[in-house]
């Protein structure tokens, strides 16, 4: 299994970063995307555009990045459309149920492509300079036949398991961390600042001892700043990712009250508006309930 | 102001850290416990035991890292004992309630001595290695002359304000996130175990991409390989720091439900027989919720 | 619109109640059910077997008492079963999500058919008495069509609006106020018990003074007692039904933190293996947290 | 033991209301309060100005009703007041905390005088009306000596135990029960609300079906018509009970994590300068956190 060409579904701004790290390793890379918009700016770093999404699986390989679940069903999970591909893998890098994962793993083994799940640790910018934490489960053969696509894409390939679900397990427990982690600067910066500790000293005390690393400090910067604006990653997205994690401990009877906590109040702050703003700005939510002005 | 000698209170494994890190720093240091035990200990290695807490408030400055607000109260807040004081200044490390600064400033300001709050983030093996980090606050030219102590005993200072209480509060937020972040592991682990995730996998996929620093790689060990003895911190130990934080909060109208969630937890985990064990043994409580084996 | 014969599908222990209530009224009811046991049962009673769905909506007048959404779907949201119905009405008493009681009323519409909601408050044993408490919701002349019906099975109807999922949503809060109860009641024994009360002291004494009526006093002598068989209603469909109510709520954006814990607290009784025992069970989730003895 | 006389502590509306009760009844009362203006209101009613407090304890029985441990604390815990006291028997009838009750009675034990605790289930007119709940725990001889008082307060009387804290322990449960059931309406009534149902018409549903009494009665159309004033109970003094419960759920290890939400949403509510509304102005926490209109 050698992969001479690969067709590249979903151009958000993840897609577009990790279809142009490919361009720069200097794959053939063959795009699709609902909205005409994106193709053209890939074509113009190389790309070239799928008449269909037919065109996308007759290439050697797919790689989807689509936004939820429902995306991917209504337009890969299609019999007629894998019945016809010639693609020998497809690597789903999107945040996905593990249902949805099982499900798709089994439909691309009864036409004989095999199917990975790779979702990525990293945002937009993370993607575009190739440096995204990749976490792959599926059959070893087609992890290690996709290796030269992991390493334009990221810095590190974290082999999760043989079975897909197992890759989409460990993505959603490691947001479900961040966002615990979000939600836990919120409050005690709100602590702080009730209790007449400026929120910027506690982030800076904190990131400059025992919690380096970009989460506390950028989720942590932007709190203290009040500052959620660009959104490096939508709050209703995030909303979507504790979601994933609660249907999950739901299937295992696992229960998760610190995501109730969390969902609680990245659902409150959709239904304050903040549903597309970053999702650090949960913290507007705790400082609302404590008082605290905007 | 200068600090010629330093009685010192207070001699658990964090106190005999910080009087060792004086003593080699050259510092003579007076010394009181209220079992005789560390005395003896210390005193091996260069310190000079004091007959009473007065001959430790004959010193230039004071220095105590008592367990809690009662410990402080009982011994430290003595109007006779600070009538006869000498010292001109005292530094109180512990982590105590800022109720408890605020009234202790008062009172050492009522027998014209200085008081600092200077709690510490760092275990007894840091505080041994005098590479504590140091919260401080209080008067400033109280934290300029205590500089040299705090040189000897840390490897930054952080400077949080002019009133002591202001300490405490980043202190008793510090540990909050601590808390979250170690009860989001226990979560998070459970969740990828029971999706048939290596929660030791887990873990290093964590602390090798966007979450570096000890809290996540130490608990995150320990939670993993369900270790949870020795005890680097007493579970007893966090959840009173949990409820100091929730205290505050009540104070200033500021929910912390996320904290809410940790105590419960750390309540069960009492409840269970847990209050002695490293306080990553809060994960059994969510295993057991979850019916994981133990 | 007059009903001269029913058409009644589900005969689980509350629909075998119906159906003898409709009986017992004087009414021709011909049933349904997925297992041809309950069908003998109600047989003997005066009933009338079907041959299939079919000849169930051949009837004047269909009630459905189905177990959840799924069921509901499978069996009758068939258009082909739709398109040959004689039926003007269906009454589906089950307790529903509002999002499926909208997509069966289009569907029922298209067919010429009215579709009313009409879920009950009340047990298998108020079912077989004919005193249920009908919450019913739908365009208000199929309503006074079916008063008929409703007479037969319940005390009294209550009318919640005119499109049926109002009455769905009235039941799942309904419902979500009576689980709340049941987890105050076992947190408040556990409460009372650790600090030197008898459960069923405080029982007796809620249910004397400020709570009477049938869900303090039967669920908080269950729980006062330990005794949590014979299921009265099924652990697992409280789950369901609490999860019913959080999943409207994530579809407008309303928190429900109580709910949470519910949910919590039945999953973790799940997880134990109550699933099947009264929902009262959830009492020994608050019990083995807080360490006391099964 | 004959009770002659009364001395009375606490003339607040509560209190008032059982002195007027006493004094219907024939009994001496002897009154005393922090602010002169009510002692003038029950003089009028025939009761007795006490110069001090000693006079109040020369009775034969003293009845305290005060706001909190503190007021008790502050002016009835006084060894001198209580070693010049003639009185056989202390009823206190306030909500205090166990932990005050075992002090009291100790106290009171040294003086050769008995300590009942007999806390109420009542708001003011009730006591007004000699309608109240008395939850009684003492020594058996003490309460049998104050049956005349209970009879001539109370409908009726729940001998809880022997040890006066009994009383207070099962006091606080069963306000924990009633600060749940409001804080499940207020979540409910903003379900149905969002979902498009009246929340008179779920209130009139559950009130007329399985809820009946004050309680889902009071609160609930309360809440349904956003009325929260006058304040039948303060919601500050609802906080203080629910704390109540989680300071006994710490010193037993009894989590309560339904308590958890309503004491947040009780603090987000005063953090919002509802404190002085009646408690079931908790409910409009709920609708600012899902984005409902005030």
């Amino acid at each position: 299994m050698e992969i001479s060409s690969i067709g590249f579904v979903g151009l958000g701004g993840m897609g577009q970063g990790m279809v142009g790290s490919l361009l720069r390793a200097g794959h053939r890379v063959v795009v699709w995307n609902r909205s005409p918009g994106p193709v053209a700016t890939m074509v113009a770093q190389g790309a070239e555009p799928a008449a269909d999404l037919a065109e996308v699986f007759r290439q050697s390989a797919v790689v989807s990045m689509l936004a939820d679940d429902a995306a991917v069903e209504a337009l890969l999970l299609d019999p007629a459309l894998l019945a016809a591909a010639e693609a020998s893998v497809h690597l789903n890098m999107a945040t996905v149920s593990p249902e949805l994962a099982v499900k798709a793993a089994e439909l691309h083994a009864g036409h004989g492509i095999g199917y990975l799940a790779a979702p990525v640790l990293g945002r937009a910018e993370v993607a575009a300079a190739g440096q995204l934490n990749i976490l792959a489960a599926g059959a070893p053969e087609h992890i290690d036949a996709c290796a030269p696509l992991f390493e334009a894409m990221g810095r590190r390939t974290w082999r999760i398991g043989a079975r897909p679900e197992q890759a989409n397990i460990a993505k959603i427990s490691a947001n479900y961390v961040i966002a615990c982690a979000i939600e836990s600067l919120a409050e005690a910066c709100c602590l702080a600042e009730a209790g007449g500790v400026r929120p910027a000293d506690l982030v800076e005390l904190l990131t400059g001892t025992v919690f380096p690393g970009p989460v506390y400090q950028g989720y942590g910067s932007m709190i203290a700043e009040r500052r959620h604006e660009p959104a490096g990653f939508r709050l209703a997205l995030g909303l979507k990712d504790v979601n994933l994690a609660r249907s999950v401990g739901s299937a295992h009877q696992v229960p998760l009250p610190l995501g109730d906590v969390v969902r609680d109040a990245l659902l409150e702050a959709v239904a304050h508006g903040e549903g597309d703003r970053d999702w650090s700005a949960v913290a507007t939510v705790a400082r609302r309930r404590a008082g605290l002005p905007d």
